[in-house]
């Protein structure tokens, strides 16, 4: 039983009795809960220790009124099992050890199930049981292309230069590479499910550096395949991207029960376009969080009603909370969404 | 008197036997007689020495058969003389010393005219006296908010905090501060055209960071004032973003006779969405140009297909030439465009 279900109907597009909200990375270096606990452990430990990672994904539903919590986990943590080595360096993000460059890179990747990945599974079933039914809990991954473009560039990256040369020099590596990825991710979401995760998000965060065509031909089939095999879960699914705003229409064409859009795209002009059989995430820009409470309050107020009356609209960022967020400003947004929303 | 006028034809909507073709950054690393150049001179001492700018600006047009030159400089020369201290650190791009992040910065900026830029005219003279007459010479400034960012950022940036930080906090400082960048740049770019740049750019790189709310609060007005500016000239202005999907119409609605896009909007989407009244540049992918040549024929086609047999479109990237492009697929590109698009 969940007592506020307002975000898993908005999901399924059943009315609300306001806008529900929640934000991505809402447990995060903005939070003093957090920071205290970072003092004392790295990411990977947080990540690999369930009651550390439970703590964690409480922390912001704790303090604020939202409407759902996401499980704390980084979305390259399947890689490792791939036979990935993977390490976070302060102020420099993920470097990736042993970037994959061509078919042999590839070909020596594991293909995993979920199983190495238990003690996330672990984390969701903690977090479960710590939040009691107050909100439901999301789980999350990492789309293949955006883990592709880790793996290969072996970091974060600013023109994807070896991502896109293995497309298009080698179009069979890199379908292989998408293939292995799209397998373990689908069985990783389907563990964190059945671990009690109540919906999940597919974080496809850098695919907006492609042309839709590119898209279409080497991203979509995968992402496709991802979602079908989550069909037999009622968990609905978030397909979430940024820079995405010429490619939404593929995006719901790829799958997902909620699309989620950054702050490019005017919410009714995303509304629109993905029509009313889908259901909507987005789309306040992080950086407005920096901004006076009553510049907060007119960008939440016009999101609000460009996402229009209908059901099937939640409020988020358009990406993650950023590190020196003010948590007043935090507390604001969603209060603000919640008041400006009521029916 | 111009022997190839492909480009300004294109640029002014009239007929031309194929499609013109130049890229931005056309002299760059990739090119061994640049770094020939640059293994000499430092990128400010090639700008400051109108010879050396005069010189890099022809070794693209002496290789290929390029419709346009640009003339070499960088979009940051202005801000010196308004009082920056600017430096470019290798593999780190441009850092500005002393950024400017109050009232009280942007009020101790000079609002100058071109004269300290003189050098850059005097490059332009140069060039084209060196070109005689074989393709047009195209001038360039950076635009306001583009400036701005780096200004307030005090280089390049991610996520743009500080600069939205300004426009949300305190928006008087931020329009005085693009109303003095609109003036430079307005007198800057009249100065070149009177040195002799037969067309102009505007580039507006990083605008596609912005909602398109706050691109008309923030940034519209501002743009406007500098193609308003220009309107006495005969020059066509080309108006450059990348990541502004969402932007176009407000771009067009800004100003230009020409509008630049990404890979990410489709040619033939750009072109319907732009109308007929306006000419559109574009947008192969620049990592495109890292592909087998039968990839880069496929999509050059598909541009060309896309932008559809009527007047007034020029072949470009979407963004810069990277580094380390193969030479030989430059030439392949330039060769495509004007093949495949022969009348």
């Amino acid at each position: 039983m969940i007592m506020n279900d307002r975000f898993l109907k908005a999901c399924r597009r059943e009315p609300t009795d306001c806008v529900p909200v929640w934000f991505m990375r809402q447990a995060g270096r903005y939070m003093e809960e957090y920071r205290a606990i970072r003092a004392k452990h790295s990411i990977l430990e947080v990540c690999k220790t369930p009651e550390l990672a439970a703590q964690v994904t409480l922390q912001p539903v704790d303090r604020f009124p939202l409407d759902a919590a996401i499980i704390f986990a980084d979305i390259l943590l399947p890689l490792e099992p791939m036979g990935i080595r993977l390490e976070f360096v302060a102020d420099e993000g993920p470097v990736i050890h042993n970037p994959v460059r061509n078919r042999a890179d590839v070909d020596a990747l594991k293909a995993v199930d979920a199983e190495p990945l238990r003690f996330v599974c672990e984390a969701i079933r903690l977090a479960r049981r710590a939040l009691e039914g107050r909100v439901p809990l999301i789980g999350f991954a990492g789309a293949p292309f955006t883990l592709a473009s880790y793996l290969i560039e072996g970091g974060s990256s600013r023109h994807y230069l070896e991502t896109k040369r293995m497309m298009y020099h080698a179009p069979d590596a890199w379908h292989r590479l998408m293939e292995k990825l799209a397998r373990v991710v689908t069985s990783y979401l389907k563990a964190q499910i059945e671990a009690g995760a109540q919906a999940v998000q597919l974080f496809d965060s850098w695919v907006g550096c492609l042309a839709p065509e590119d898209y279409r031909e080497y991203v979509l089939p995968h992402v496709k395949g991802i979602f079908e095999g989550l069909q037999g879960t009622d968990a609905p699914c978030i397909h979430f991207g940024t820079g995405t705003a010429t490619l939404l229409e593929l995006m719901k064409e790829a799958g997902g029960t909620v699309i989620g859009v950054d702050w490019r795209v005017p919410m009714d002009e995303a509304r629109r376009r993905l029509g009313p059989d889908v259901a909507v995430q987005g789309n306040l820009d992080p950086v407005v969080l920096f901004a006076p409470v009553h510049e907060i309050e007119r960008r939440v107020e016009r999101i609000l009603r460009q996402a229009g009356p209908g059901p099937g609209f939640i409020f988020n960022l358009g990406h993650g909370i950023l590190p020196n967020t003010p948590v007043e400003n935090v507390q604001a947004a969603v209060d603000l969404v919640h008041k400006l929303s009521q029916r």
